[in-house]
């Protein structure tokens, strides 16, 4: 666990501003577990799952938060502690629902975060004798928008995961498998300023056609087409995540003529982006760019997902999404083309809607990227 | 997503023997969702938790996977492939809801799996009629046993986080920081066979003291005790988790002492573990040798937990737990002693039940290394 990023005052007023949105929900309480709704609202993560952790938030904005003992000094290093919150503490061998049902009281309707286990949920639907909903509209919204502190936490994050991008050439070989190349990757997310590694994807010649795949023993050949997707949290919990693809050696014709109408469906995607504008404008954008240049089919995916304190979170960037943007969302561009059992590509960054368009966070060079030849 | 690490007949005599369990506990079907128990149950891993991929399992050991249609080749390559099960996959706009209650029938009473989350929770509650339960006992009593094949994988990540431990005193120097190292361990980590960096815990100097520290920018300085708890996934899914304690230069002869004692109770523990025994008594025997040289209240956690596709899971070695030791059984041995703004210590191996006593999969040196001087 880290500090929480930003001063307490933010916490209070998110916490405030959810509590007034259970109200207007007709909820009476609503209840909080470990993950990037407890992130948001607190700074605190929680990392066991099997010992109840959780937020109790009423509509008169009290809020109770329930605790491990073992985890309290945690606790109380967070915003948690510094807001004065009413800390509910146990032990192993007391029962942890009874302090929900205390700190909610006398309840009709109670939401719980997403992210809870029903581990959690189940007990606590008995202990306080009700059917709980979810409290995803009242937790939603303001996760989706980010505010300035957050942006810059974006920022910091694009940053670092850009200066690994940049150092990919270095690794990449032919004769090097997918794997040590990754462990390279793995290390350099680290020394450049994140806390965790989220994910590490290589995928090399026809291991690139599978937009699923992570990392392999295979060999990396010369000519191989190299997708590269790496991600991971900065200090403050908010994630990096970008793509480049990259060739050993050069490219073939059909591979630089199709990845360079690739990184035009990427920017038209981009310039989609603005107040006002649909998600799902955002992602026909890319798919027309792609489809005039007959590559319609070779993309199999969404555009983009959101990005925060989780790496996938509102709004998806996809198909059918009516959702109208707003500035302060966050979320990834990421169209790709796969060609099953030869090759893939992908290029991707993180974008945030400004008063007038997109922000990149990703500068990275996005044309296919030589690596040095043996 | 790995292909499944066993044959498919091992998949189906877990389908075989949960449905069993499911019958005598009265349940008319378990749902299970993304995470430990799927990827016991069918060898699936699932890797979003926004989209529904669920397995409905009923009494009659009638199999169904609920599965977006973008994993459905995924799935296939899996035992649920293999074994011929029901798939009722989905596209965005369609209600994955309706398919859980299409393939568990008529029900009154739901089993569901601990991790699945309130998102999928909540609906399938409400779309199947019913107040959920756990599926728990349904679902723990398989996992807890490790078979031939699971030990097997467990020695294997044993033996690939001891190779990552035996190279930690030439990345481990004054001057450099935390950070730093850990960015040479996680690296290591994949290199030596993992798939995944679960954790990488480097605690030096007064950061050894708290027992939640991860990793920070401190610059590690000559004499300086340093905890590093380290642990990954190998391809087949099966967690390492293993923690030395280090001094750069020479100990002085306080901590020297102190982590001598440690090592005696942690050796103690491992002694304690029989089929028959109860998980308080190898807790106790950590414990007993710590107070006995004075070190009781610098001991602040439980001395073990379950490890297996998830990294903690029952079995836990904890005070209280009359929980009897079976063969098979595979858990940490990890006591540790804290001394807050000072410097702190922890060893721990995996042990399995044996049917006369322990076997550890970590061999690693347990008495403190010490790292070469610059």
């Amino acid at each position: 666990m880290s500090t929480p990023p930003f001063p307490a005052s933010v916490y209070a007023s998110r916490l405030t501003r959810a509590a007034a949105l259970a109200a207007d929900a007709g909820l009476d309480a609503v209840v909080v577990g470990p993950g990037p709704d407890l992130q948001y609202l607190l700074g605190v993560e929680g990392d066991t799952i099997e010992r109840l952790t959780a937020l109790v938030l009423t509509p008169d904005a009290r809020a109770t938060i329930v605790v491990p003992r073992m985890e309290l000094a945690k606790i109380r290093s967070t915003a948690a502690g510094e807001l004065g919150l009413t800390i509910a503490d146990w032990v192993d061998g007391e029962d942890p629902y009874a302090l929900v049902l205390a700190a909610a009281g006398e309840v009709q309707r109670v939401g719980v975060s997403d992210a809870l286990p029903a581990l959690h949920v189940v007990p606590i639907a008995e202990r306080l004798g009700v059917r709980v909903e979810l409290a995803t509209p009242v937790l939603r919204e303001g996760r989706m928008i980010k505010d300035d502190a957050e942006i810059a936490e974006l920022r910091r994050a694009g940053a670092a995961i850009d200066a690994v991008h940049r150092r990919v050439p270095e690794w990449l070989r032919a004769g090097r498998t997918e794997r040590e190349v990754a462990g390279d990757i793995a290390a350099a997310i680290v020394e450049e300023g994140h806390r965790t590694v989220e994910f590490v994807i290589v995928g090399s010649g026809p291991n690139g056609a599978d937009p699923h795949h992570e990392v392999s023993d295979r060999v990396i050949e010369e000519g191989d087409i190299v997708v590269v997707d790496i991600g991971g949290a900065v200090p403050s919990g908010y994630n990096s995540d970008s793509t480049r693809t990259y060739v050993v050696g050069d490219p073939g014709a059909e591979e630089a003529e199709r990845i360079a109408v690739l990184v035009r469906a990427q920017q038209a995607a981009v310039d989609a982006v603005r107040p006002g504008a649909t998600a799902a404008e955002v992602d026909a954008a890319a798919r027309t760019v792609l489809a005039e240049a007959g590559l319609g089919e070779a993309f199999l995916h969404r555009t983009g997902h959101g990005i925060g304190v989780s790496v996938h979170e509102e709004p998806y960037i996809a198909p059918g999404n009516g959702l109208v943007l707003r500035p302060g969302m966050a979320f990834s561009i990421e169209p790709g083309i796969y060609f099953p059992g030869r090759w893939g590509a992908r290029i991707e960054d993180i974008v945030i809607v400004t008063d007038t368009g997109a922000e990149r966070v990703n500068l990275a060079p996005h044309a296919l990227v030589s690596a040095a030849r043996q």
